[in-house]
């Protein structure tokens, strides 16, 4: 490695590897106000999006041959981040995933309420109420991403934005896609005071999502799989639209039913197609 | 339960708990033609498609209370289907889930190719070529369960339409939903003798998915997350789509594609929307 190390740490035992394990709780997390990003690629694309992480913990025995290790260390140490090196045996006791490449940065956990978001005058936003499953909320703010979304509002979420799941499966566009946390109360008086339409996913409508127009302001919100949106959001919604579903089960998961949701609003804003 | 027990396995080491744990390798499932269906909700998609398990492992401990789990076993067993009943340590040997909730069914495997397909005047068609994670696969189905897919075409798969973890991806879509498998080669002279137009996903074009009229047959072509369709593929292709994205990351996933594009096709020949 051509960067100095301050610290190496050797044993799994070591109070700051086992803080690093603690922050796999939801509850330590919000204590301490940080998350962990793990991965190459992930922190590059952290890094990309202007998060400085507070300490970067890396292994040079797990991360493989090669620059494109030692420039990624370089960069986060650049930017003043304490860097810290990691036996084998550490960073596997630090780290969530398995088979891990080691690189593991800690950064401040996103906060950010509704009232927080800047927004432009024509928004398109994303509201997932009650989402449960990380993986569900990374695949939503990867469509939200690709869809360029002006924010994406996790309404009474039963998991955070900085659970190391939700980070890993949103292939870190959880730090450049806008994101909030909020009330379900919150977030609909927010989307009111800002004139915004709510388009509600719900299975129990004959209004096809193809058939309301999302050319303005506009705002589509889904709920669980397994319950839906809450009569509260349903009741405050200006359009309940439904996907169409020919099959036998009851399908579409939730990620795939916002992503053809909000690319219906991104073909009819572009003004393009059929 | 109200069911006779022909048979009660209470041994972890019994050679028929063994041979069902050996049904999680794919040599094991090609070289003897069955699979795993588990889980209450996904044999119950599989009967609802007119599967006829060969053999039902049932563990009434794991089942919860209730008249529901004791319904499934009799329906199974009204097929003339064998039960079997297990110990919790023997089932829970031989399940592959974890928190397994007593039901694993062995299953005829799906061996259908593209010329065992049976396809209507105007078929909506989704090949996907080289996918490599059960998951993906499971994804796809649900949306081609959806969307009313005539058929799905796994292309030089990696992973197989018998994969336990395809099969409860899919919800058990993967019994109700026309799937085959075959070859790239044998795939595109199956849409060339059918006269099926075929549209590929690839970033390497301008001509965005809403652009293309898919209201006669169509076939939509995805690749892997890596490298996206072979050259074979997108040569064969009549049209190539991108779907617009204005994010940092090469940020969706393949079946969130797929289901984006299929959705565009449904809406176009539904003859509705904007």
């Amino acid at each position: 490695m051509h960067v100095r190390d301050p610290l190496l740490i050797t044993s799994p035992a070591n109070p700051r590897v086992k803080a690093l394990a603690g922050l796999r709780r939801r509850r330590t997390r919000e204590q301490e106000g940080r998350t962990l990003v793990e991965g190459y690629e992930e922190l590059g694309l952290a890094l990309d999006a202007g998060v400085v992480p507070r300490a970067l913990f890396y292994c040079p025995e797990l991360m493989g041959q090669g620059a494109r290790a030692d420039g990624l260390v370089g960069r986060v140490g650049s930017l003043g981040t304490e860097l810290v090196r990691l036996s084998r045996a550490a960073f596997e006791k630090a780290a969530y995933r398995e088979g891990p490449d080691g690189f593991l940065a800690v950064v401040d956990t996103i906060e950010r309420r509704c009232a927080d978001l800047d927004l432009p005058s024509d928004p398109l936003v994303l509201v997932c109420q009650g989402v449960e499953k990380p993986g569900n909320l990374g695949a939503m703010l990867r469509t939200a991403d690709a869809a360029g979304l002006d924010a994406v509002v996790a309404a009474d979420p039963v998991t955070d934005w900085g659970n190391p799941n939700t980070v890993r499966a949103s292939k870190g566009t959880v730090f450049s896609v806008p994101v909030a946390s909020d009330s379900t109360e919150a977030t609909l008086g927010w989307l009111r005071a800002h004139g915004i339409p709510l388009v509600a996913a719900t299975p129990d409508t004959e209004t096809e999502h193809t058939q309301v127009d999302y050319r303005g302001p506009s705002a589509v919100a889904v709920g669980t799989e397994k319950e839906g949106l809450t009569a509260e959001v349903l009741e405050a919604a200006d359009h309940r639209v439904r996907i169409p579903m020919v099959g036998r089960a009851n399908s579409l998961n939730v990620a795939t039913s916002a992503a053809i949701i909000l690319y219906e609003a991104v073909r009819q804003r572009s003004g393009r197609g059929g």
